[in-house]
């Protein structure tokens, strides 16, 4: 089944895609929780065989006439897997030992179709294309062969990213002759660190603002639930400037399994029904296509044409951009 | 006013702290609110009324025998300020030009009174002692002026930090030869990348796992109003392990004032009522001491010591720890 959040007649409401491609209302099939992530929260399986039944009979609102709302409107958290895709170990002398995460808040999400707004003054800002999981069970300490019993379903998230904002976020760890600012560097095991050396500065980034502005998480249209996908680690991810593919990947890319990015996270952080977990970027450059890397994908530089990512077995999340001006 | 979470008898519930030192529950007053972050958003002036009633005449909870839990549980958004603390410029050749944020789960969240629980193998793990702000008002770029009218009160957070899991976390970026491994280095404009040069490899670092582990957020006993603080930037906050003074430092050392701290993040990220915003460290080492540094006061070796944080005006948030075998 297809879950999706969205705007009728002013009512922000929620509801499933019905076979002949409507959207029905869950509060039209009788009492129904207020928003997908309590549905997600009480799995009622009355709540879940009406819908069911209301998406084989159809009748629903023309999805043409709604705006998207994230599917799921406020997870507790959004985690985000850093340069999880084999193309991007070419950054590192070292790649990960295990997934890292980084955070986005609720309040970057945007549903299909919203504009992600961008500054000039802000730098490099582009697209993360990627596929996000939708937590159904709380999950602590899982098992890597247990962590899909986990899993509501999966939607389409681009985590947009300024590595401008990040510039600016990056603090440059010396040490003025006489004083201890490597040691931070040397507590992190960075190993070009040394006390008394200006050239050999380290950069320690912090990610909120590249990763966390507004309007910097379109997710959605929907979540198709689990079951409809039988193994998350071979799903093509098609991205596209317009109507040019730009970049044709693979969840098979992925450094980290779905599997391995939910067991390990669960190790630290416990994982509540409604949380999404994307799962890290697709980035091989389409054949003949005009961007060599994931961070040429400059939005402030699309011109009117709008983000387009495709996921099989999901759909297409499409987003405009709006270049604004500098307060 | 004081407001507080608590489990009383097996029942989560909220209240106020009353002038005879009690904690009153607000369903006790009449209808209430289902929680503090509801009482903040919906701000009704008749349930404020009761509450400050109840609260002079007292006769309710003893705090001794409630369970704290953190006073708003479910926050939208988490934010805090890296080494925003003069003291920690001197980690930097080029102190940051404005607050850099990064985020913390709700998950990570405990009580005053509930155990931090570190793993031996998890490496240096420290407290931060900070001031945390509760946004009472959404705010969008707000004026560093009007900052403070956005603020519904200040509690104790203690932003528990794990450098060794940081080191993990952190992936060194580099050149082998004929790459074009440099680049993400270059496009953040850091000054020492060079392409063909495997001894200045740089590190970009992902913050998720050693800011937002389960428990690494203890935050409260409660929030006192905005209205009983007048200058937050004037604010003693001391840290105590066991009953060793350990930290002396003043919300007068942050190098962003908390108004600049809330209007930096509301030109980025629109803030919600309930979202806790925490101000940066405390960091300067008490005369005589135990400690030169914060993360010199790691956790896994206070050998049942609880870590204890004061601020002037708010109370004391006081945390045991639990240092676990590996798994």
């Amino acid at each position: 089944m297809r879950y999706s959040s969205f705007i009728v007649d002013g009512r922000a409401t929620w509801g499933v895609v019905a076979t002949d491609g409507t959207l029905v209302e869950a509060s039209a099939t009788g009492a129904a929780p207020a928003s997908v992530e309590d549905h997600i929260e009480t799995m009622s399986v009355d709540v879940t065989d009406r819908l069911r039944a209301a998406a084989e009979r159809g009748g629903g609102v023309d999805p043409s006439t709604v705006e998207w709302l994230p599917p799921v409107r406020r997870p507790s958290k959004i985690l985000g897997v850093a340069i999880n895709n084999m193309i991007g170990q070419r950054l590192a002398f070292r790649p990960f030992a295990n997934p890292a995460f980084f955070f986005k808040p609720p309040s970057s999400l945007v549903g299909h179709g919203q504009p992600v707004v961008v500054h000039e003054s802000w730098g490099v800002t582009h697209p993360e294309p990627e596929l996000a999981v939708v937590i159904g069970r709380r999950a602590k300490d899982v098992a890597e062969a247990d962590a899909l019993a986990h899993v509501f379903g999966y939607t389409i998230i681009n985590d947009v990213t300024s590595p401008g904002l990040k510039a600016e976020d990056s603090i440059e760890l010396v040490s003025p002759p006489g004083t201890r600012g490597g040691a931070y560097g040397r507590l992190l095991g960075w190993r070009n660190v040394r006390d008394d050396d200006h050239a050999r500065s380290n950069y320690l980034t912090y990610h909120a603002r590249s990763k966390g502005t507004d309007t910097f998480g379109p997710i959605g249209p929907w979540i198709v639930t689990a079951d409809e996908i039988p193994d998350p680690n071979q799903l093509g991810v098609n991205s596209f400037d317009g109507d040019t593919a730009v970049f044709v990947d693979s969840t098979a890319n992925l450094m980290f399994s779905v599997q391995r990015v939910i067991a390990h996270a669960s190790a630290y952080m416990t994982l509540l029904p409604g949380d999404i977990v994307h799962c890290g970027t697709s980035m091989r450059p389409a054949e003949g296509g005009p961007f060599r890397g994931i961070t040429d994908w400059d939005i402030r530089r699309v011109d009117g044409r709008p983000m387009r990512i495709e996921i099989d077995g999901i759909g297409a999340l499409a987003n405009p951009v709006v270049v604004e001006s500098d307060r």
